[in-house]
């Protein structure tokens, strides 16, 4: 990915801590990124105002107030529900193109196959990127991750939007100062943007989702210790339970980090669905692995960014007890727990596929 | 569909009893549409020589022999796993549209998406029907499946093309005898092409695979007692999973019949997956459903198509014993165990939904 770009990042209406995930998970891991962001309401404000972080990026209300910070590309800053573009964009979009900016979408909606957009940014020569847009040919998965020597972590979750992609992120860094060669796959158009590659598994063809999540994995682990797979959805989900099993079963990962929020008691825009226990949601994900291979919940990532301090560490200390496992919030809080866990179960695996151990299997 | 439809089947070196599952559910359920059956390996025998049912449908070696039946439509007779074309039946394809047949297609790759195809098929004046093609715009799923009255059953299974199309269609004369108002609703391109309407779960895009689920029952339970829905895959399945859950989650059933076989020991094409016992496999969806809308497993329809009769009752004994549940092979023998369990499921459910106890839940 090109070192050298600028977004302006369209949130038009929606810039939010919890409505413009896109965005900003942009402005947590590549701040220097980003020029500027749009949405109206918050004109004048700095990202920090709306978000608690991001510093003094400035919001503003108009393209042309954006285009004032010298940006190379606009980047849509949301994936709402469904993942389409919403109708009140597309002058924007279109403006955005005339005046010389790349576009950076993880629509549904594939800006390329946009005729009106298309012709816009040939006509400027400029370049749409789909960040969602799958590869031309993939398998039907079919365990060939089996076959990988690194060790396949992925990010599971109690509901969707609840930190899965953060836990992973957060946890990278320290794993590397562990001396160990970490590598993130990114499986959603965010993970992707950051990383500057990876598979948007839920923009796939539904048949071929496990194979998706296959490729992209055999693909990380060349040359990795550890790979950490970015998760996607929940295995409770009413919507993208579907994508949340693809993945588990096509990145045949083998052990897992289960993402979770103290404060949430029902699945997103579904309070029909009551999230249940964390020892329920793991026994789900063990009935889950252990016919293909057993991957075991070996920490738990906690979203507590809404709660008090005291009331988020007994949270953390509950989530605890009541798994036997190290919990942490990798936030707001040290990733330590969970990076140690992942170092330390590493290790053993590592360990036991020993040529002697292997020998003995 | 048409009523004047007269198939001729292309399977050309892939006709048999487990390789060639389009074709022969056609012949199963539609006989009186199939005029012959392409595969050269068989040529001059009956259909019923090579399957052991369909009776006097010829078996023909070329395309011209074939075009003597006085077919109205080609008929893609295979499914293979990915779903894409074999290369070599182009040329056959692109004769039969020359010769004036439309063609049925369940494919993944789509004829009418084929430059080729599709201009040949506007010279030649006929249509090109896509079975797997989805239609354009699909919700995410959020449950609204519970506000539809009918009875929701959906068969399951512990590996793909195991018989759970077959089961639900084995047991829908049987409910309608009984004086249940039944629909069938298909979820993949064979079911569509016996039942004239459905969508396929696999085809869409990965995020709506539930959401279309959940537009099919919406659509089948209109005037409807009773909606079969056509299950895909299996839970443990490491390719097709995803499709399985997001169809369960998003047709959300009342109730589940589980699809085995009892030869069977491991997944289809993946030897490294040992299919668990059936108790745990009941147990699995068990775990995946309590926590959105519970659906017991009411029946067990087993595949016995390859065990002798003693083998097969045997197994079918063995079955009710290790769940307490009814259980019969719905080809094989009477569907009358599985059709019972589903009216009297239906029965207790209507009951208990009547206006008093829906006022004490």
């Amino acid at each position: 990915m090109a070192s050298d770009l600028r977004f302006l990042i369209l949130v038009e209406g929606q810039f939010g801590p919890l409505s413009s995930k896109t965005a900003n998970s942009c402005i947590r891991y590549t701040p220097d990124r980003v020029v500027a962001v749009i949405d109206s309401r918050f004109a004048g404000q700095t990202v920090h105002d709306v978000l608690g972080f991001g510093g003094a990026i400035p919001v503003v209300g108009t393209l042309a107030d954006g285009l004032a910070a010298h940006p190379t590309a606009l980047l849509i800053g949301v994936a709402p529900q469904g993942g389409r573009l919403p109708d009140d964009w597309r002058t924007t979009i279109l403006g955005s193109i005339d005046a010389g900016l790349d576009v950076w979408s993880g629509l549904h909606t594939f800006l390329t196959h946009d005729a009106e957009f298309a012709e816009h940014a040939r006509k400027r020569g400029v370049t749409l990127h789909d960040l969602r847009l799958p590869p031309d040919e993939l398998p039907v998965a079919a365990g060939r991750v089996r076959e990988v020597d690194a060790t396949v972590v992925l990010t599971v979750g109690s509901d969707c939007n609840i930190g899965k992609m953060t836990a992973a992120l957060q946890v990278r860094d320290g794993l590397a100062r562990r001396g160990r060669a970490v590598r993130f796959a990114g499986t959603g158009q965010t993970g992707i943007l950051i990383e500057g590659w990876g598979i948007a598994v839920d923009a796939v063809i539904a048949d071929f989702i496990a194979g998706a999540a296959e490729r992209l994995v055999l693909e990380a682990a060349h040359g990795a210790d550890i790979v950490l797979v970015e998760g996607q959805g929940s295995l409770i989900h009413p919507g993208y339970s579907g994508v949340t099993l693809g993945l588990l079963h096509g990145s045949l990962p083998h052990a897992l980090v289960l993402c979770t929020q103290p404060s949430r008691t029902t699945i997103t825009n579904n309070p029909w669905i009551t999230i249940p226990p964390i020892a329920d949601v793991i026994a789900i994900h063990d009935a889950l692995t252990r016919p293909l291979r057993h991957a075991p919940v070996i920490a738990v990532s906690l979203n507590t960014y809404d709660l008090s301090d005291r009331a988020a560490r007994d949270a953390i200390a509950r989530a605890s007890d009541e798994t036997g496992l190290p919990a942490t919030d990798p936030v707001r809080y040290d990733p330590e727990p969970i990076v140690q866990a992942i170092d330390a179960f590493h290790a053993a695996r590592t360990r036991n596929t020993s040529p002697r151990a292997a020998a003995i299997r």
